[in-house]
């Protein structure tokens, strides 16, 4: 047994309406909150009413809604600047991944000084190690993806540098996540499936690398028997609260479980196509599960077999635990055909001509995620996953 | 879905040779340590490190021994008029749950002060909320049964009122628990046995009582199936660093479960036996559990077979959910049977002439917990199932 920590200081309230709660939490961190709202709230009733709540419960505010997919550098710095010259005590997030991450990044760099690029891991630089917590930071997510009101990362993509670096330290975890599904009932069907299988990735992944313990194996098993359970009604049925409860607690557990395990190969591939291309995060992963799957399976037969188990108990029942793992990538091709995803490198956008320098990128950027997976990982290994992962567009 | 919250703010480290982060830990912490040592470790090779590990990292400390099974007020509140008066700064505890349920308490008395017995929940009397958090506390249990490393909870015992009460607060979770199944090895078979069917209810009673919310189950399972892989090797070949950490881990993933969820039937029937007749927690649980499944069965069949499948799979494979559940209390059975484990409320002194008064202390003292049984349940329901768990023994 290797040795290990865990460490999930965040408080987490659950359920419907818990968005409610924000003022009189709010109260108890400060008297000026730095909002970072997704602009895609800008005007709604549940941004009118989240105001309300904090003027009535005496916390004044600064709107901060310079928030983009990738959140960039230059947008953090400048929130940092304007938190801290509006002498803001807290910062609240409300929205996507892309709001929290810039919040969590905007509530350090805030209290820390310098620019949010320091903190991120870089191999090779120095980077500058927070040694005391940020503002207090308060989350509040409306999609069921990423799972970054439960983690200790942000990710920050430098678009000068065409790079995408993540800070990571227990010190940017949120004091507090209100995970409130009425908020993602009105998440269309394909978002809801894409970041949907983000949040699979991230439990998957946090299962079968190497840095798992059992500790996030216990939330990454549960957070698969969630999504399994939920899915399909959360993406056809977006209006269903029981099912996206499920989904936001799946997504949740998935967060504090590759916050402690970090993850491996899909999204050592996965990420810089969205750095190449734009691409949406769960696209990308979706886009290179299954081969990953493939490529992958006698090193880690045990646990793909248990992941078939959770995902359709029904296809595999009676089944040898080489013949379970083997059913995986078909188990996994039949979800995405349930919930239409069909998606390929090439449909994203990655060329051949792409190919020599798309590797090389998931190499040097993200080297420690490949140094995590179950088999080991040559860079002529990448080169053919991505060129399977090319020819595989259905839709 | 019921709203719910989930906070566990104890930093965990896991694994052989952690005990050893004693002394660097702890000067984070403060100057002088309150050391609450089960008397069990006095004169041991463990205490003689530890204590020099200590005085390396320029920590004083002083000693406390005082603590016995089901830890009394008395002792409790001398140790933190000691703790004050000799100036320490934080509380390290090490030992059972009685050191640790000891130091708990004691960490927040001293800070808080008043009397321990102040903070219990006692229904119908004023109870003393505390408003901050004790002094700083360290826990490194040496038994994997109790899981208070990892709960809310510190149980006391008031001889004189012939009462068991619980403080209940977040503010009394430890800053850090070290966890290392080194400690572990030298707990005799029997001892193992019993603190891990401690262990195992914990997990169980969260998983099936009403407080179980998602993040509870997802440490409950795992805790199960943990305990599952464990238990035997760990009562039956103590010096198995394997399974001596799978139960650990078992434990305190237990205990974190019901810290959220809370317990049910089983407790509120053992408990008050060591109440009445001071008999070992763990036994007092095993002597009650196969007959609480039985009577519960209908009310709990979908988790109950769960169980069974977690415990044995084999033995239930390609049954119904209902017969699942039905052969649960003959599955623990099995598993007592293995681990040489055959006790009885009357084998542990409860007498027939004592069932009234008994089967009132249940329901005066243990009513939080009958609520949160799956199944409603009356004083002569308690009463039958008593009777029916006096006359199991077997050895």
């Amino acid at each position: 047994m290797n040795n290990f920590q865990f460490h999930f200081p965040t408080q987490l309230r659950i359920g419907e309406g818990e968005r409610k709660q924000l003022g009189k939490i709010a109260a108890e961190y400060g008297k000026k909150a730095f909002l970072a709202f997704d602009p895609f709230l800008n005007g709604s009733t549940v941004q009118k009413e989240m105001l309300e709540d904090l003027s009535q419960n005496g916390v004044a505010y600064e709107i901060f809604s310079d928030i983009v997919p990738n959140p960039r550098n230059t947008s953090i710095d400048q929130g940092a600047e304007l938190c801290r010259n509006t002498g803001c005590e807290l910062v609240i997030a409300v929205g996507g991944g892309s709001a929290i991450d810039t919040a969590k990044a905007i509530a350090l760099t805030a209290a820390l000084g310098g620019s949010c690029w320091d903190y991120t891991e870089r191999q090779g630089e120095y980077v500058k190690r927070p040694d005391r917590p940020g503002l207090p930071l308060i989350a509040i997510p409306t999609t069921a993806g990423t799972g970054t009101e439960a983690t200790q990362f942000a990710v920050i993509n430098n678009p000068e540098q065409v790079r995408k670096c993540t800070i990571i330290t227990p010190l940017i975890y949120p004091c507090v996540s209100l995970i409130d599904p009425e908020l993602m009932q009105s998440i269309p069907g394909q978002l809801t499936a894409l970041t949907g299988i983000d949040t699979f990735a991230h439990a998957f992944e946090a299962y079968i690398c190497k840095g798992h313990n059992e500790f996030s194996d216990a939330l990454a098993l549960h957070a698969m028997e969630l999504f399994a359970k939920s899915i399909r009604t959360a993406v056809h049925d977006g209006s269903n609260l029981e099912a996206r409860g499920m989904m936001a607690m799946s997504c949740t557990l998935a967060g504090a479980a590759f916050s402690h395990a970090g993850v491996c190969l899909p999204h050592a591939m996965g990420q810089p196509l969205s750095a190449f291309t734009d691409a949406p995060h769960g696209g990308t992963l979706a886009a290179c599960i299954p081969q990953v799957i493939e490529w992958t399976i006698p090193y880690a037969e045990e646990r793909l077999a248990r992941v078939a188990e959770i995902l359709d108990a029904d296809a595999v029942a009676g089944k040898t635990q080489a013949e379970k793992a083997a059913a995986l990538p078909e188990i996994i091709g039949q979800l995405y055909d349930d919930l239409n995803v069909h998606v390929s490198f090439s449909g994203y956008g990655l060329k051949e001509d792409d190919l020599d320098a798309f590797v090389d990128l998931c190499f040097t950027a993200y080297k420690q995620d490949m140094d995590q997976h179950p088999k080991p990982v040559t860079r002529q290994d990448v080169y053919d996953l991505v060129r399977k992962c090319m020819n595989t567009e259905e839709g």
